[in-house]
C-alpha cells in the first residue's frame, strides 16, 4: 500500500445517509483525536456523475468517480469505506480486499449468509496480507454503550439473567409512505430485522460478551402494498402522485425470544411501526448484582442499578456519560456538554484508524458480523417454521468454515 | 339473601398481603364514594385461630373464623371475597356461588384451566339466581389504565399494531431467598407467569379490546433449589438458618410473543429476576394514530403520543392522571395529589358494590378470567413444545362450554 | 384527661379538603400501624348542621356538632384536630390547649405572627400540664422527605451550599376562577405564600436542619379582580354566573432569596400560576458531597447524587422509596407498590399518637411553626420594602418571648 | 473587503475551549448547510507561538499568528471571530470593526458596561460601512430553544406569568480546584454570573421577547481562597502541588429575582456549586395558555404543556426536537438521531454567514449583548446594596447613548 507517512487515504462508496454520516466522521476525527495517522478524504464514488460531483464538493472529498472498481483498485487508496445498500456490500468488499485495501463496511455485512461467509473468509485471507476489515456497527462506539461493556466486563452485573432489547422507529406507519429501497428485499435483504434488528443483536452480544444460541421468532408486514417513490433522502421520501404501487417484500417488524450462551434469556423487537418512537434503541441487561439500561434517544445517559449498595440507597443512577473518564470523551467538551448520533461514527473512525496504524485487529470483524448474520438467518427460519425454536449456527464453526 | 337495606355484608377468606389490601379498600370505599350500598366488614376467615383473630382486630373485621365453609354459608353474608392462594380458589368460590353469594375472587382465577372452567360455569349458573362474580384484576381500576381503555375505545390510537407488555420484579434474585409458597407449583399453579404475567395479559386485552389468539413462549427457572422458609409476609420472607432446601417448581420468568385478534403483535415478559425493577408493570400500545405507555411504578401518569397533532409539536405527553375528569378521581384529592397502589382495590370495590347493588354484570367476569387462564395454558404448552406456535382456545368456546 | 386505656378520642373541627384527608388518616392509622394507643373518631364539628351531619356519616365520625367550644371542652375528647382556615386556628387552639387537650393544628399555624406567638406560648404552658401540640406540616412525613432528612443528618451531603425550593400549582390561572376563601386575606392570611410557600419553608428547614435568617422577596397578584364564587370543594370551585366580582387580596405568587444559618443560599418560589404544574413541590439540596432532589408529584421517588462514588459511575439515583427499610414503609405494601398523598397524613397521625401515648414532644411544635410564620412575615416585609434584605427574627428569641 | 466570491475568510483569536468549538463549527457548517457563501478557515491567533501552531494544525486553520492586530488588519480576512477571555473582547473587537471586518464575539460581550457600550457604539458605526457584528449567545441556536421562541411568538403560551431559569454546574465544588482565570475578576469580569448567568438572561429574554426591567440579587463566594493552577483545559485544571493559593475574586453563585417588561416575574440562578449538575441550563416559561420547559443536558427535547387541549389529555409533551420541521434540523439526520452541544455553534455560524452574505443584521447584536451586560450590572449593584430593587437601564437608552 502506498501510504504517505502518517496519512491514510480513504475512498468511500455511496454518499447518501450513511455516506454523509461517515464523511462528517472522517472530516472530524483528525481534528479531535490525536492519532498515529490522519485520514485524508481522497475520493467518493456514486452511480450518478452529477450527484456524486455535488456530493464530493459538499461533503469534502477531493475527487469523485462513478466507477467503484476503479476506486478500490487505485494504488493511492488505503481504506475503502462501503456505504451502499446491502446488496452491493459483498461485491465491493471482496474486490477491495482482493486489492489489499483496508475495508470498513456498513452493517448489515451482507444480505445473505452466503455472502457474509464469503466476505469473512476473504477478510481472513486478506488479514494475512496486512489488510484489515471492520463492520460498521457504530453504536458500539456510543460512549454509554462502551461504558456498559466495561461495567459488564468488570463483573458489576454478576450473572446475567435477562437481555431486553428493542429498536423502535415509526417512519413507515403511514400506509402512504412510499416503497423505498429499504422496503424491497432484493436491495435491503430484510426490513426492520436487518436494518435495525441487526444493531440490537450486535450491541447486546457485544455488551454481554455472550452469543445468541437459539431463537423463536415472529415477523410481520403490516402494510403489504405501498405507492412507488419519486425521491428519497435519509429515511424521508415522497410518494409518486400517481396510483402506481408495489409490494412490500420485507418485514415491518420482527420480534424474537433468544437464549444466550451464558445463560441469559433475551427478548428482541425491531419495528418501524412504533408510533412516536423515532430512534428508540433500548437495551436493558439484568444481572444478579445489578442492571444497566440504555436508550439511544438519550444516548448521553446510562442507567445503572447497583444492587450491592445499601438497600435504602439503591436506585437507577442516571449517569451522564460526558466525563473525561468515560470512553471516547476526553477529546470532546466539558462535562454535561452532550454529544450526538454522528459522534459514534467519529469514534468508529478513531478506532479503525488506530487499528490500521498499529496493525491491530479492529472489532467488529467480518467474522463477528457474519455471526450476526447467522442470528438474522435463524430468526427468518424460525418465523417461517411457526416460531419453533431454531438454533443459531455457532460462530466458531462459521469462522472456521470461512 | 339477607341484605340489610343499603348494606352489603362481606366475608373475606385470607388475610395476608391481598387480605390487607382488600381490607383497606373495604374500609375506605364507603368513605370516599357515594354508593347505592355500603360495605360492612362482617367476618374474616383464616386457618390459624390466633392469627385470624389478630388480623380481624387489626384490619377492622367484626368477627373471625377458621371455617371458610361456615363463612360462605352464613345467611348474613352477601359477598364472599377470596384472597387465598390459587389452589383453594375453586373450592371456595364454588361453595360460595352454590350458597348464592356474590363472589370476588383474586387472580389468577384458578391454578388450572379445568378449575377455571368449572368456576366460570358455576358463575354463569349462579348469575341466573342473582349472584354475581368478578375476578380481581385490580390494575384495570388504576385510573391511568382506565384512561388508556377510554382513549383506545374512542379510536384515538387508530389501528393497533404493537402491544409491548412486561411485568418486572426482582424479589427472588438472591438465590438464598427462601422457597415461599409462590415458588411451589402445587400451591401457586405457576410462578411469574400466573402471578404477574396474568396481570399483563388481562390488562392488555382489556385496554385494546383484543384477545390473544396464539403464542410462542419460553419459560425459565434460573435458581432451581432454594432454602426452606421460616416465615413470610407480603413478598418478603426469611430463610431457615439450617441447610434444608427444596426444589423450585415454577417458572422464574416467562416470555412470549403473541398475536391478538385485531391484528396486533404482542410481546410479553414476566419475571422476578429483573434486578432493580420492583413492580414495573409496563405496557405500551402502538397504533396507527398514536401510542400509549404506562408504568405501574408511576401509576399516576400516562404517556400519550398523538400522531394527529402538528408534526413540530408531537411528543409523548405525560398526563398526570389526577384530574376530576379522569376515571375514579373526582372522589379523591385536588389535581397533582397522587394516589397509590391500594386505591386500585378501592376502585374495584366501588365498581363491584355498584354492580351488585344495581344487578349489573361486573367485569372481569369469571368467563373473562377463564380466557386469561387459557392464554396462560397456551404459554405453558408452547414453552414445553420448543416454543412452537400454540393457539389459544377461543374464549367464546370456553364460555359456551361452561 | 379521660383517656380510655389505649384509646385516644379525637374531635376534629372542619371537614372540607383537610378534614377529609385527616379523616382518612385517622381511619387508617390504627389499621396499618401497631401503636401504643388507638385513635377513636369521636366527633366532628362544622358550622352548617346539615352538612356536618352528612360529613360525619360519610367520613366516619361517631358524632357531630356545630359548636367547636363545646367540642374542645368535652371531657371525653383527648385530641383536638383543627382543620379550619387559618383565621380561626388561634381561637380554637387556645381554647383547646386551655382545656388541656392535645392539639394538632393545620398549617400555617396562624394568619399573623401575633397569633402564632400567642399559640406557641400557650402550647409551652400547656406542655407543662401534659398537653402536647403539633402543627400539620404533613410533607415531613412523606417517606422520601424523611429519607432526605436522614441522609443530610448522616452527613451524606457534606456542607450544604444551595437550597432550591418551589411549590408550583396552577389552579387559578384562569382569570374567571372565582374568589374563593383562599384568595381573601381576611380568611387565609396570605395567598400562595402561606398556603404552599409555608410548606417549602418548613420542609427545607427540616431537611437541612438549618433556619432561614434573612430574605429578599417579591410578591405578585397577577389577577386582581375575580368573580364571586357560588360553591367550592377542595381546590375546585364554580363562579357565580352573575357579574359580581371582588378584589383578590392575597399574593398569587411569592418568590424570595434566602440565607440559611448554616451558610446555604436558598431560592424559594410559591405560585398558583405555573400552568401544568399541579402540585409540584420541588426541593433540591446541593452539598459539597452530594445532592438530593424531590418532587411531590412523584412522591415515592428521591433523587440522590453521591459525589463520593467513582467518577465514571456518578449519577442521580432515582431511589424508589418503597422498601421496608425506608421511613414509614414497613407497614405498607411490597417494594414498588407506591403510596399516595394521603399517606403523609396517616404517618403524621402515627407520629402524633406515638408522641401523645409516650409523652414525647411531637414535631413540628407550635414554636417551630411560629418560626415559619416569622419567615413568612419577613417575606411580606421585604416585598413591601423594595425587596431589601430583611432579617428573620431568630426562633429562639421568638420562643423565649412566648 | 476583499471577499473572494462566495467565500468568507475567517480569522479567529483564541483557540482554547471556545476556539475548539468554533473551529468545529466553521469546519462543518459548509458541509451541512447550503449557504450563499462558504467559510474558509484562514488563520488563528494565540499568544504562544508553539501552541498556536499546534492548534492551527489540529483544528484545521491554514495559518497562525501571535499578533492579533496583524490578523484583524489583514485585507484577506472578512470575519474576525473572538474567542478570548472577556478582558480582551473590547480591544480586539474595536480594532476589527475599525478595520471594517465582520465580528463575531463570544459572550459576555465585555467585562464592563463601559466596554460593552463602546463596542455597541462602534458596531453601530461600522454597520453603516457594511460591517456586521454578533455576540455568541450560541444557545439561541439550539433547535429546542428556537422552537420555544417560535411557540411563544405564535402566542401559544398566552400571557407570560413566570420565567424560571437556572444554570447549574459543579466544576468547582472541590475547594482544591485551582484558581483558574474564570475565577479571577480581572480576566473574567465576574464568576458564574457573567459566564453562565449571562446565557440564561439572554435566552429567556430572547424566548419571551421581554426584557428584564429590574432585579433583586444575592451573590456568594463559598470558597474564598484556592490553590494556584498549573495548567487548565476547558473547565478542567490541575492545581499546583505547592501550597501557594490566591483569593477568588468572583462570585461562585448569583441568584436574583427579576421583573420583565411584559409583566412576567422571573427567578434566575447561576452557580458552579450544584453538585451533580454538570451543564444544567434549565428554563421554564409559564403562560396563561401553556408552559415550555427546557434542559440543556437534554438539549434535543422540549417539554410543552398546552392548556388549551381537553383537560383529560393535558400533560407535558416531551417533543423530541429532531424532525426536519424543527429549526436547523432539515440538514442533519433522520428523526430521533440526536445532535449535541457543538451543533449550536454550527447553527450560529450558519446564521452569521447568511446574514453577512445577504447583508441582513445578525442577532444578537452588540446592542442586545450590551443590554444583557446592563442586567448583569444591575445584579451586581443590587447584591452590593442589600438586595434592594435595582432598575436595569433601558436598552433603548443604552443603544441611543451609543
Amino acid at each position: 500500500m502506498s501510504t504517505t507517512e502518517n496519512e491514510l487515504r480513504v475512498g468511500m462508496v455511496g454518499y447518501a445517509f450513511m455516506g454523509a454520516a461517515h464523511s462528517q466522521a472522517w472530516r472530524t476525527v483528525n481534528r479531535v483525536y490525536d492519532l498515529p495517522a490522519r485520514a485524508r478524504m481522497v475520493a467518493v464514488c456514486g452511480r450518478d456523475a452529477g450527484k456524486v460531483a455535488e456530493a464530493a464538493d459538499r461533503l469534502g472529498w477531493e475527487e469523485h468517480t462513478t466507477d467503484w472498481r476503479e476506486l478500490v483498485n487505485r494504488p493511492d487508496i488505503d481504506i475503502v469505506d462501503i456505504c451502499t445498500p446491502g446488496d452491493s456490500h459483498a461485491e465491493i468488499a471482496l474486490a477491495a480486499l482482493a486489492a489489499g485495501k483496508h475495508v470498513l463496511c456498513e452493517k448489515p455485512l451482507a444480505n445473505t449468509v452466503a455472502e457474509a461467509r464469503e466476505m469473512a473468509a476473504a477478510a481472513a485471507t486478506a488479514r494475512a496480507g496486512g489488510a484489515l476489515s471492520m463492520c460498521g456497527f457504530n453504536y458500539r462506539r456510543v460512549p454509554a454503550v462502551a461504558l456498559m461493556r466495561q461495567l459488564v466486563a468488570d463483573g458489576r452485573l454478576g450473572e446475567i439473567r435477562h437481555v431486553r432489547a428493542s429498536y423502535l422507529q415509526d417512519w413507515i406507519v403511514d400506509p402512504q409512505f412510499p416503497l423505498v429501497w429499504r422496503l424491497r428485499k432484493e436491495v435491503s435483504g430484510s426490513g426492520a430485522l436487518g436494518d435495525i434488528g441487526a444493531h440490537i443483536i450486535d450491541l447486546t452480544q457485544y455488551v454481554t460478551g455472550q452469543q445468541i444460541t437459539g431463537v423463536s421468532a415472529v415477523t410481520e408486514t403490516f402494510v403489504k402494498e405501498r405507492p412507488l417513490p419519486t425521491e428519497s433522502s435519509g429515511l424521508a421520501a415522497q410518494a409518486d402522485g400517481a396510483t402506481a404501487t408495489g409490494p412490500v417484500t420485507v418485514d415491518d417488524a420482527a420480534v424474537f425470544v433468544a437464549r444466550l450462551d451464558g445463560g441469559a434469556l433475551g427478548t428482541y423487537e425491531a419495528t418501524r411501526f412504533a408510533t412516536g418512537r423515532k430512534n428508540a434503541l433500548r437495551v436493558e441487561i439484568n444481572g444478579s448484582l445489578g442492571t444497566l439500561a440504555f436508550d439511544l434517544e438519550r444516548l448521553n445517559e446510562l442507567e445503572y442499578y447497583d444492587a450491592t449498595r445499601p438497600v435504602a440507597e439503591q436506585g437507577f443512577s442516571r449517569i451522564l456519560v460526558t466525563e473525561s473518564e468515560h470512553p471516547y470523551l476526553s477529546a470532546w467538551w466539558p462535562p454535561g456538554h452532550i454529544i450526538g448520533y454522528e459522534h459514534s461514527f467519529t469514534h468508529q473512525m478513531r478506532d479503525f484508524i488506530e487499528a490500521v496504524a498499529t496493525g491491530a485487529d479492529p472489532s467488529p470483524s467480518f467474522a463477528e458480523a457474519l455471526q450476526v448474520q447467522l442470528v438474522l438467518d435463524a430468526v427468518v427460519q424460525s418465523a417461517e417454521l411457526g416460531s419453533s425454536w431454531t438454533k443459531v449456527e455457532p460462530a466458531l464453526t462459521a469462522v472456521t468454515a470461512a
